[in-house]
């Protein structure tokens, strides 16, 4: 009789739970959901009889003690930087813990209490970290028993609006913490390309999209990830000549979004005077220089010349970036402002369905010839409960919940899903669900 | 018989340190100056019958605290993360303390325990801030006597080369610590125009200059500072419509330096992998994006516009930016890669002299009339020893122990000099020492 305790029942967990409680009569488990809004916790649980909703708060010590001391196994999809409170008390009781987000610091320096303790630290294991790594490293481990050598690799995700519910000129909605989409790409991206180190700091990164055109969905701009780098490690792929991990987004998205990044707009280090007073336009006009005649809109042509083109202008305007609205949002950074702008334009609506694209592309060379592999997962969403984000996140991390419970990981410490004993399982299971990849693989000239 | 110890023995030391010997036998002073370096601090002390010199390590706290203990006021030249370690300790034994820097957040929680103790910590007494701020205040206080109303403030200094000695393309050298001049303006600039609040984030920053032609020394070019807006509260000008304080460059060095910072090769926050083994040339294509037949020069040009400008272009290659020349620097930052290829460059030669041009624009109304007046001060230094900047530095610092030592300042806490009774003995006695400003006032049409 397991106990599984899942911390957090926000939008990505649906998937997780429902496939927890649709195994929890045969598995012989209970599953515990825990959230600071119980109600929250209870929509989630439904009245499964195996089931129970619990408002649980991180902060309360003595709680998260007694919640851990109960279970077998702890999911947490809090916050990732909640993450190092939940594994240090699971560590202490000697409790198996999972989670979707990258391995930090604290987690690993955690690792050999784990070892010892005989339990397992599962990271990693949503879809960005999670899918990418374990569809990668089937593929590359797949060239590497075939005698190929690995000599690039690209890889792109997006988190993005289905086509049927594509309706606004941007092509995105929020399917996903709109902070972050806001503050992506702050800090400088490091690659790798046929054996140059590449370094795109981040007011010229939305200058540097590469297009792509995947399956029969049209056309898709990349930009790139901060740290390509560390990736070569993590796959064992020290001596590839190119290595970039992406961002996706719709063609057309970037060129845009540099306009605020090219303003100062997406900063979040300082608070701007009187925030709680300014108007959309005036929010622009912050950034622009004073003049005595010049209207916002002609200011805003002649420092940002991107903005003379008329689709990127269309943008702006329809997010009623020069109107004189309040935005209403006290002691705000500009960040901060420019989100509460783009939240209810960007907001997914509730027939709405989200999709997520994953692209890997191979170059490799097998017999003296030269080969690119391309290997694609598009997922749409059901709903706005089962979204493709949720599908995603959830469904590998409640697979290989199932796994560790069934005795089937018996890996201990911290662990992420590069090994082959650890990914196939969990690929081929997510199969069933809609997960999959489509290859292609052609000799090139 | 007051005992003075100075710490730090550096290169705005000289000024400083003479002016204390040279008032040392009227005034009954033994003038103590610690250095890392011994034999650097003899030769500032230069044998002087009440002088010493030893040699001083900060991070030894027990010869700190055996220092401050001989001393009657203690001045720290040190940089100025450490002034707070002596404040500390100044403060602790009831010690005076006098610094040329910004006031820190730690300096400011020692006011109400040094005014307990009956003594002084002055700061913000060099050039910038300090002849600033008593140059400023003192043509501020002289309008509100008037009955003047104080419209607009904008207020500029340079720390650059004399035109004897600008024989390099930049038109600029090294006469400060260049660390601080590669990661100048970094951050946001905020300040205030015609009553809108600015915001020009850095990477717009050299794109943003205004232009000024100062007494007969020709055109300079000025980026505003980071924090413009708190000096309304430190100046006492709460409703002013336009404050802006920004640091001047000779015309054209704004638009090349902006390459660098385009390019992204201000950056100090990560390391450049590999940056041991690279070249001028390659460190420059680090920034530029892969390509198999374009040189580096033809992806500047395109990545980087400006860089087509010949006059730009020759800036960069005087520095032989394009050259397969090792840099030489391990484990290194972009920034600090740029920084080992500037300075042999930009040194200021052993004839060389430096010169520091500060120029204050009020605009104010008196009698229902606008008028525009202009405060301008321009110093030479006299040789690589007795440099403007330490002449600007360390004579008003001198000069306010002075007056400190004599009871001439009875003000106890954390001072800075924008009150007359402080700013009007410093600014008087600066005049002999060729401290002063060229002031000019038009009525505007």
């Amino acid at each position: 009789m397991s106990k599984i305790l899942v911390l957090g029942a926000g939008l990505s967990s649906s998937d997780l739970i429902k496939y927890l409680l649709d195994h929890s009569k045969v598995l012989g488990w209970t599953v515990r959901v825990g959230d600071l809004s119980l109600e929250t916790a209870r929509q989630k649980v439904n009245n499964h009889p195996n089931g129970q909703a619990i408002q649980f708060d991180i902060n309360n010590n003595k709680q998260l003690q007694d919640e851990v001391s109960w279970a077998t196994a702890v999911i947490s999809l809090l916050p990732a930087f909640m993450h190092p409170v939940v594994a240090q008390e699971c560590v202490r009781q000697g409790k198996h813990m999972l989670t979707a987000s990258y391995v930090s610091d604290t987690m690993k320096s955690l690792h050999e209490e784990a070892r010892q303790k005989g339990i397992a630290l599962l990271n990693e294991l949503g879809v960005d970290p999670g899918i990418d790594h374990m569809s990668a490293m089937r593929v590359i481990d797949e060239i590497r028993a075939k005698g190929g050598k690995l000599t690039g690799f690209i890889s792109n995700t997006g988190g993005l609006i289905a086509p049927e519910s594509d309706n606004n000129p941007w092509n995105y909605k929020f399917t996903w913490n709109p902070r972050n989409v806001v503050l992506a790409g702050q800090g400088v991206a490091q690659y790798l390309e046929n054996g140059q180190y590449k370094y795109t700091p981040y007011h010229r990164l939305f200058t540097s999209v590469r297009e792509y055109n995947i399956m029969d969905l049209g056309m898709f701009e990349m930009y790139p990830n901060r740290d390509s780098l560390k990736y070569r490690e993590i796959y064992g792929i020290e001596d590839i000549q190119t290595i970039i991990r992406g961002t996706l987004r719709r063609a057309g998205y970037s060129k845009a979004w540099n306009v605020f990044v090219q303003l100062g707009m997406t900063d979040d280090t300082y608070k701007m005077a009187n925030s709680e007073k300014l108007t959309k336009r005036e929010f622009l006009n912050s950034f622009l220089p004073y003049h005595p005649t010049e209207t916002v809109e002609e200011k805003l042509k002649r420092i940002i010349p991107d903005a003379q083109d008329e689709v990127v202008f269309n943008k702006l305007k329809w997010l009623g970036m020069f109107d004189n609205e309040p935005i209403g949002l006290a002691n705000a950074s500009p960040a901060q402002l420019l989100q509460h702008i783009l939240e209810p334009k960007l907001a997914l609506g509730p027939n709405d369905k989200d999709m997520i694209v994953m692209q890997h592309i191979f170059d490799y060379e097998l017999s003296g010839k030269k080969h690119r592999k391309t290997s694609t997962m598009v997922i749409i969403g059901k709903d706005t409960i089962h979204t493709a984000m949720s599908i995603t996140v959830g469904t590998p991390l409640a697979i290989a919940t199932k796994l560790l419970m069934t005795g089937q990981i018996k890996d201990r410490g911290v662990i992420v899903p590069t090994k082959p004993h650890l990914y196939n399982p969990i690929l081929n299971e997510l199969e069933n669900f809609g997960v999959k990849f489509i290859e292609e693989d052609v000799e090139l000239s």
